[in-house]
């Protein structure tokens, strides 16, 4: 692999999105806060691999930012999606694919008694405190100071465009930190719909933090004590650590919770699951998309699930991400490097220690993605089931030469 | 035809959804309160042909509730999205087709000079109330009594799960009465970021109201005076009555519009187009998704758009919707009955005069669906360019069959 990759389309491509699109990208997928490696716009993938406009190929270490859970371009997943797609997809109803994938969920996910779709992560983080709202009668969410829910203005993470209106029914706690959710709580009083939470902490850019499993009972206890609806976000996490939902290894269970990303390998679905109790408020609320019943999405979300179970894909990501925290580990140790390696190995976040500014975790990924390596300085890897041996072998090449790089840079 | 239809799969569908779905199915497809007659489960498409799970064929005139406007299954979209597929959807980053998007829609759209993408109707709604935020540093939107902007909390038409902040930046007038919009613009004084307003009055089960264009050219004029947007609420028309917006025809541009249901055909896609004054302020706010940024819908859009103008669709809509509604007011003339057939002939609606509880319509919608046509008593219908004379043919004969039911219901 070369270090000086071709970026001539990409170029080309981002000064024509300049005039086109505010910023030149917007959201999650914009490269503009990434190193200037980075290309910005992508053209396919198989498997772990993905390659960008301009043919460059990378072993893939973002799945898409989550979604991509079996690997691009799955056999499985696509042949579901296809044959469905030649039926129909958006029609006056939904498909019967629908009762079949909310069947699988409520089969698959310990806690739910029931499913609703809709398309984005926000989309079910939100319908989750309508529900709750709904079902209780109550105004106050409390959420976790730094997490992030989803970009409506009651959670999107930059202020513009906000109202205070927006957030003042939003009461905030500390993960992990049981008595700062009881306070919280207390200041709510008779007024708490939920409390939201993620099944670990993984905010942007700073250490993963698993969850404390006696702070995940004590919120449930608190949810049990005051009527409130306990929300489980997982969004991001959702199939990637179980299938019985994120926190069914630690045994506690939520009332509602939000998913989207990986739960069709791709394809755009999200849902909302939900306990007996919730499901007289969950069919009060109105709630809809003009996209929210098509069947190709559903289609492939119950090939998807049907493959994580039968092709072992949670033990997968497992062993892959062992595998590739393990190389990562021993390799910054050989390079007489500190770092932090945090979270679930299939969904790792590398930081050096006293990096504040990002200087060396940045230097890091642009000489990773340049000798074919893609991660991210600022958010979460994520680890597919589609990783082989020598996918995680050319992951850990390319980070050996960015440790490399990482510490000439340091002297 | 048959008006005993088999309905076997549709009935073992819903007693499996009951038990899985909150109140068996949501939203706005759901059959809940449709007569008993119509299907709840849909299982294909072709052209203006629709049929149910259980085989029954019809006339489509919702066409999915506005999304299929080129018909089911056009070649050339599906022939796009089959080819993007086979390289990529969902990836790291945008994949050209994004940019290509973008350059079509501002091409276009008179109004636009800039382009985002989302998923839902109500994101790009709901983005373009941010935007205006943002943009001018005030927080009033005005919004018309009785209009739909999408099912978030702060538009939604069902109160459940909503509380007051949601809504207390809300200010209302009433559609096709400047005074009321000038009064609203008073009361809101400074604080004014935005109006929005429908191409259109088509709110749900009463009459439809076409713009008076010196409204439309007053709104302009308040926005101009007061620095507030004119947003365009072109969700549910765009590309149904014209292809530059739907206010190009009477001449007057929004600074943002929202849009989505038609511009890919059916793939999911929405979109908010705005003007140079309003670029800084889109670029200003954090909006995201996980599946914004994937490839499949926006080459299926490139290909709506270029089928539309090449193949004349506005046009075709427009004759096959002019053919229905002169058919339909001559057989209800010659049944004696009055009715209200109102909108643009691509997007129509029938009340019978003084049908306040929607029995007549109800009865008309059922027996019509029994003969064949899939149209609907308490939402606009949706005429697709695929709308042959032969389904046309179809259509009217199903509906003379309705209009000999209600004559025989009122005696």
């Amino acid at each position: 692999m070369t270090d000086a990759r071709n970026r001539t389309a990409d170029g080309e491509l981002r000064r024509r999105a300049a005039a086109v699109i505010p910023g030149g990208m917007y959201g999650h997928q914009s490269a503009n806060p990434l190193p200037a490696q980075y290309p910005q716009f992508m053209a396919g993938g198989k498997g772990a691999r993905v390659w960008d406009a301009d043919g460059n190929s990378y072993v893939d270490l973002m799945c898409s930012y989550g979604p991509v859970v079996l690997g691009h371009q799955h056999p499985r997943v696509e042949e579901a999606a296809r044959a469905q797609a030649a039926l129909a997809d958006c029609q006056n109803g939904p498909a019967p694919a629908m009762v079949e994938l909310a069947e699988l969920f409520v089969a698959t996910v310990r806690h739910a008694d029931w499913a609703m779709f809709a398309k984005n992560g926000t989309d079910a983080t939100t319908m989750c405190c309508t529900i709750a709202r709904a079902a209780t009668g109550r105004n106050r969410i409390l959420v976790a100071h730094g997490a992030y829910h989803g970009a409506l203005p009651w959670c999107t993470p930059r202020p513009a465009g906000v109202t205070e209106a927006d957030r003042v029914n939003l009461g905030h706690y500390t993960f992990n930190d049981l008595a700062s959710a009881r306070a919280a709580v207390e200041e709510a009083g008779s007024d708490l719909a939920a409390i939201v939470v993620s099944p670990f902490k993984h905010d942007a850019g700073i250490d993963q933090e698993l969850v404390d499993p006696a702070f995940a009972r004590g919120l449930r206890e608190l949810c049990d004590a005051t009527g409130a609806a306990l929300i489980l976000d997982d969004v991001r996490c959702g199939f990637r650590m179980a299938l019985g939902s994120s926190w069914e290894p630690i045994g506690v269970d939520p009332d509602l919770s939000a998913w989207s990303k990986a739960i069709a390998n791709g394809y755009p679905l999200a849902a909302v699951l939900g306990s007996e109790a919730f499901r007289a408020g969950a069919s009060e609320i109105y709630v809809t998309g003009s996209f929210w019943f098509a069947a190709v999405p559903m289609a492939a979300g119950i090939a998807t699930i049907n493959a994580l179970r039968e092709e072992g894909g949670i033990e997968a990501m497992e062993r892959a991400g062992t595998a590739l925290r393990d190389g990562i580990v021993a390799q910054a140790a050989s390079w007489g490097l500190e770092i932090n390696y945090t979270g679930p190995v299939q969904m790792p976040y590398l930081t050096f220690a006293g990096d504040e500014d990002y200087t060396l975790g940045r230097l890091f990924a642009a000489r990773a993605l340049e000798r074919g390596a893609y991660l991210h300085p600022r958010h979460n890897w994520f680890v597919s089931a589609a990783m082989t041996d020598d996918d995680v072998a050319a992951a850990l090449a390319a980070a050996d030469e960015a440790f490399a790089a990482v510490r000439k840079h340091l002297g």
